[in-house]
């Protein structure tokens, strides 16, 4: 593949935020070039997200990448949530007027999205370490790479930084530019992979005595499960027995239900961490995705946020190539921030309702079991839940 | 007024929730006695709370103590939001049903009931310091109390401690049957009476950079304002000129909307606070109000919950007097408090939405602001305020 010296939006990051921005911007007809420092092998398969909200599975349908999520990914129509050895579903189409999410991972959102875009789009290096951003507050920012043991150079009009909390292209915005905002957590989840059929139909968000626990799920033969655990937690120091007594203890519920182990194919320990990064955009650079914004997993909203950023940034390079107006790209960043933020609020609220803190008092438990029995008995409360969880509209 | 040696229900405690307990048996033909420490004067004059819910009012109105009420008390519709310098009502009645909230004092409500128990209700004494209750395991438990000078003893079948969280009837229940929850914060409530009318048809709570404020009134010509504070101020180290200032800072919002000044007739600082004792009955005493359970004032919970107390526990007497049946009196700790535990959690909510706390980050900041904006956005998330400061159905 020959890379050109210049392009209309550089793009760095190969995950669903790079790729699925890259293949927009294809079909509108603007140029771009996604460079993507690990190899294509490292990037279909790094464990993530599963959980796709209506507005990402519209927008990929609507950039043609959705043939096989339509064809193998999980309608689901609500959760359930489990405390004090109850359960209460969450319906969502009957709580959002019809909205619902689809299970399907991030990993297979990744591989079609990189299908795509070798067969019928704009140039995507794997192997292509971006060393600086420069020229930020210039018309012509300069991507520095290395790629093949060379080090080159790409001239854009726009520079996107999909790159990760980690990137590199957040350090190409002065800091005296950027105002941040985090929180940390007092646990991480313990996540497994098991080849046994999941134990249920929907995600089970469980509170516990013992802590945190989800179940859900990647395929009809994959189930996917998640222990609230102590930060620093070695995953190998638990045996797999442990793993699948502490899961069923915690989903334990006043019924015959039965959570059935499985052998375990991949564990991780995963850290929670909130963080807001503003504003999403310096002159010609843009951050999307976990460059600019992470949340911690319960609620599933970072890949959908991700996705978000990129079809409300999609539409500004359209109709600033359209018409030369930067209207849409000058309010980028107040634009998603909002969204930003009420994801922000809703991770966090999910997350501090059903984890146990080392120092939990009797007083936080009973405000945590207060509303989760609001949400089972209030329809306005649940359907809060149910809005946020299915996703609000992008824009 | 002579006092029996025995009675059926020995209420100690003549605030609202032991005067309207004591008017309710009375017209359900069932004996007390209500022993209150104070004098009449100081429990008439004891500045709390000013918001009667819907459920508060009906039960005044059922048992002939509403006349002044329904004549003075102001009806309110809805609360102001102010943040980020917007406003925003919320629209009671329409979000919940038709359901509404009455400004009408602490203070009166215990001066109408005081005046109906006098001319035409069970005895109650003022200065009869309760100095312990015994025998809560046995089918006569004791009050010991000093009337007079005199020591004297009330044998009841049952004993209410209605005598608040300082109370001693909670101390008749050994501490190894009770389990307590509780939550201070990081600042108190500086309160003002102001002989000038409100500035604002409706209470306005204001989260602002400076701290909470709440706008709120007595009658039509005394305001009633609180500002957050240190714990620990001093309500004399501020000059009245600095009250108002500061008030009108926290106010500001985009309009031409100003605060009037008038004369300050009363200050105070408030400790703000979040307990609940469980159970709320042990043998044959029980606790009710303030009693067993404080909530911080945001959120106008304290007095509601106190009558929603009694008006459980009265048609339990009732019950238990026309058929023998405990059944109401067994279920009585469970059925409060599940309400209490809703009204402790909105209160927390409304106390940790609006307050700043003295180590708050930038992260918490925008979770508030968050919140607040999609209550002005979502009618699900604007009727769940709603629905709990109308007040939810007693029972």
């Amino acid at each position: 593949m020959t890379t050109p010296a210049h392009t209309t939006v550089g793009i760095v990051g190969g995950g669903p935020a790079g790729l699925l921005l890259a293949r927009q911007l294809h079909l509108a007809g603007i140029d771009c070039v996604v460079l993507e420092a690990r190899d294509r092998t490292y990037v279909e398969h790094r464990q993530r997200a599963g959980i796709l909200e209506q507005g990402t599975v519209d927008a990929l349908r609507a950039c043609g990448a959705a043939d096989r999520l339509d064809r193998e990914g999980l309608i689901h129509d609500g959760i359930e949530l489990r405390w004090n050895r109850r359960s209460h579903r969450i319906d969502f189409p009957a709580l959002t007027g019809g909205r619902r999410v689809w299970v399907y991972a991030q990993t297979e959102v990744v591989k079609d999205l990189i299908a795509l875009q070798l067969t019928d789009g704009p140039p995507l290096l794997f192997e292509a370490e971006v060393t600086a951003v420069t020229g930020a507050e210039t018309d012509r920012p300069v991507i520095h790479y290395t790629h093949e043991g060379i080090r080159r150079t790409l001239t854009c009009d726009y520079v996107v930084g999909c790159d990760g909390f980690h990137g590199v292209v957040r350090s190409a915005i002065p800091a005296t530019e950027l105002r941040t905002a985090e929180r940390t957590y007092p646990y991480s989840w313990f996540g497994i992979l098991a080849n046994v059929p999941p134990s249920c139909d929907e995600l089970i968000y469980a509170h516990s005595p013992r802590g945190f626990a989800l179940h859900s799920m990647r395929t009809p033969t994959v189930s996917r499960l998640y222990l609230q655990v102590p930060n620093g937690t070695d995953p190998d120091s638990w045996s797999d027995t442990q793993i699948w007594d502490e899961l069923q203890s915690r989903f334990a519920i006043d019924s015959d239900w039965k959570l059935t182990p499985g052998p375990i194919t991949q564990r991780a320990v995963l850290p929670m961490r909130s963080f807001v990064t503003e504003p999403m955009r310096y002159g010609r650079v843009l951050l999307a995705g976990d460059a600019a914004h992470i949340v911690p997993p319960t609620g599933a909203k970072g890949l959908n946020l991700a996705a978000a950023d990129v079809i409300v940034l999609a539409r500004a390079f359209a109709d600033w190539t359209a018409t030369g107006t930067t209207a849409g790209l000058d309010a980028y960043s107040g634009t998603c921030l909002k969204r930003v933020w009420r994801a922000e609020h809703f991770s966090w609220f999910m997350t501090t309702t059903l984890h146990t803190t080392p120092d939990q008092s009797a007083f936080d438990t009973h405000l945590q079991l207060s509303q989760l029995d609001r949400i089972a008995s209030s329809p306005h409360a649940a359907a809060e839940l149910a809005e946020n969880y299915a996703g609000l509209p992008v824009g």
